[in-house]
């Protein structure tokens, strides 16, 4: 647990979200299998607010984000959240849509790496919240759908416009958020938008290994990558590369860079610590 | 027509380009078959005021750019451009290279989808117009050549250095800028060039088609979609965040999100209008 | 040589490095065998100064940079650099990374092409000289591997979680900077890493040739293209377009873009003169 903690107390149940925790790793179950796991209002304040309270505590090292049921996540409910943005004024409608943008912020900027496991239909939001992540680990049953311009909204939405080109190069992404037509695993693999294509049904346990990997691995190391990845997508060269140098001479006053050359120079397997 | 007009009356003819509009269509193709549709300084400066002209009555929805006969366009005619360039002072070089820039432009920051219909040749500048467009549709006699370099001039032209990173990635954008190759049609595919292959001969009419089905559908949200998408490659993620957050707010006070809703709902198609 | 040199020497011998130049072309070859050629002090400050020296006296037109033996570089040396570092003070740690990123930012701003040879193994801050060139020519033996966090490091080190992202993707960075895994050249031809894969043992003779053909080229336009990819990938559209007007209006004035008319209209191959 971090020293930086103040009154705040942890949340003791998350009510819209499945939340476990084992050897570092979270993983958050979408868990609404009866409505292939449509975000609601709760849904989305409860992964703005998790994610905010798991960096502050700094209590796991990398979170896996799954979907019960046949699906990953299928966006926004149309009823819970089409339905009631409709009633809204535009105070409300901003906060609403900032709140979904705090939630792609909040994945992008945690000090942990994020890995999304998708099988079935990630679409919407849903698509959008994988897209935010570290890894995409797909099975071949993933279908993702940025179907925003099909409610008669722009494709834009929850940094999609922004990550979107950067992930995949901005004619695929053009295509991709303007038409919003399905994208399955196969092409999903070709264009950049995988980081792994795994065997049916394997999506879940692929991420799980993963994930515990990361978080027995130099995890300060990791943390300082993904901060590194997601700062210098809007940095020049030169400040990038400043940054880095900086970086650098922190970590190699750490404790993970000492233990790997003791582990290299006693020909044995470093014990990493991440710090 | 937009509300939004002065003084200034619309063009009866366009001398250097064919244009014809049906049912929010505008189609301009490049019509110097004989010399594989190469641009002169008034075709320039026809698709600079012509895009001006359309972006400011909203009068098109989707725009598709055709070259006539045996190609999409062979780039600024070596003869009409190449030679007057080479009589003309620093102010006048200057003048000429910008609004080639401002058709590039143009194409990037109009409120409508472009989509290049390219078949046989696209080389230098009639590339960086294919580029440009938000789409191209390609068949399999498409060659892409940004062959700048082969006449001695940077492949840093019309925003070519700024746009191919962002589309293929900077080390195949290095390598066709630098080299100035042609790219045939199936390693434009594969370099993500391309947003659709089709079959020989059909490049303008899926142009066409998916013109139609775009000025037929929510029309602001596509056109919100390509602004933003153009924007935030020049933004941060937080200020996209928030773009996008501000957007999707003022959308959702739009006729088409509600059209979109009651169709849902009414299980009925959407009759989008645009707005 | 260049009229703007002062009274600095140029360097009589490279101690770290083997520098051979032939007709225009510098060959830069790593030369370690022993040790893979991992790069010690000596090689990164010698890259760093040769850099430097060969953009000041505008000596040679296209740089090969190739390592001897079985492999091309395996980066920084765990005895002579992991073990130094760990008795460094953060001063000099600072001073130590700052110099690798300098060798990265010579590679990208110095006004010719750089082209890496890779066979075998590129890896850690060998992958990202490699990265850093303009061109990578690799044979099926390479493998790259970005391992810094193996050694319990930053994935960004040199600047490679600016550049990887902008030549294969966000997706693909975050994973091979994160994981360090090997990337074999069929995936790095795949996602984009590779300019070229040649035969086996070829990687050398093809920089060489394609070195020889950039120095015999318009090597005055191959700058500029190199100097506005790697500025603009830190601009925004419209000042891109600016620039890359005011670089074309600047060539068009040079001998190069004449010689190519009068070529052109004499039905002969061009004599390319460099300026």
């Amino acid at each position: 647990m971090s020293p930086f903690t103040g009154s705040t107390p942890s949340t003791e149940r998350w009510r819209n979200l499945r939340v476990t925790r084992q050897d570092g790793v979270a993983t958050v179950t979408l868990d609404r299998p009866e409505k292939l796991n449509a975000l609601t209002f709760g849904a989305y304040a409860d992964l703005r607010d998790l994610l905010a309270e798991l960096s502050r505590e700094r209590s796991v090292r990398a979170l896996v984000l799954a979907g019960e049921g046949r699906g990953f996540c299928s966006g926004g409910d149309v009823d819970e959240i089409i339905g009631a943005t409709l009633a809204m004024d535009t105070a409300q409608l901003l906060d609403f849509n900032r709140m979904t943008g705090q939630v792609v912020r909040a994945v992008r900027e945690c000090p942990f790496p994020v890995i999304a496991a998708v099988h079935g239909v990630a679409a919407g939001a849903g698509a959008v919240l994988a897209l935010a992540a570290d890894f995409r680990i797909a099975d071949p049953t993933a279908r993702f759908a940025f179907l925003f311009t099909r409610v008669g909204l722009s494709g834009g939405d929850m940094g999609a416009a922004y990550l979107l080109p950067r992930v995949v190069g901005l004619g695929h992404a053009t295509r991709l958020l303007m038409l919003g037509e399905p994208v399955r695993a196969p092409e999903a693999e070709r264009i950049g938008l995988l980081s792994e294509l795994v065997d049916e049904g394997k999506a879940d346990a692929r991420a799980a290994e993963l994930a515990a990997h990361l978080a027995a691995g130099p995890a300060l190391a990791y943390a300082q990558t993904k901060a590194l990845l997601t700062a210098e997508l809007d940095m020049p060269l030169a400040a990038s590369v400043e940054l880095d140098a900086n970086t650098q001479a922190l970590l190699m006053h750490g404790e993970d860079y000492a233990e790997f050359h003791a582990a290299f120079t006693g020909k044995r397997p470093p014990r990493w610590k991440g710090r």
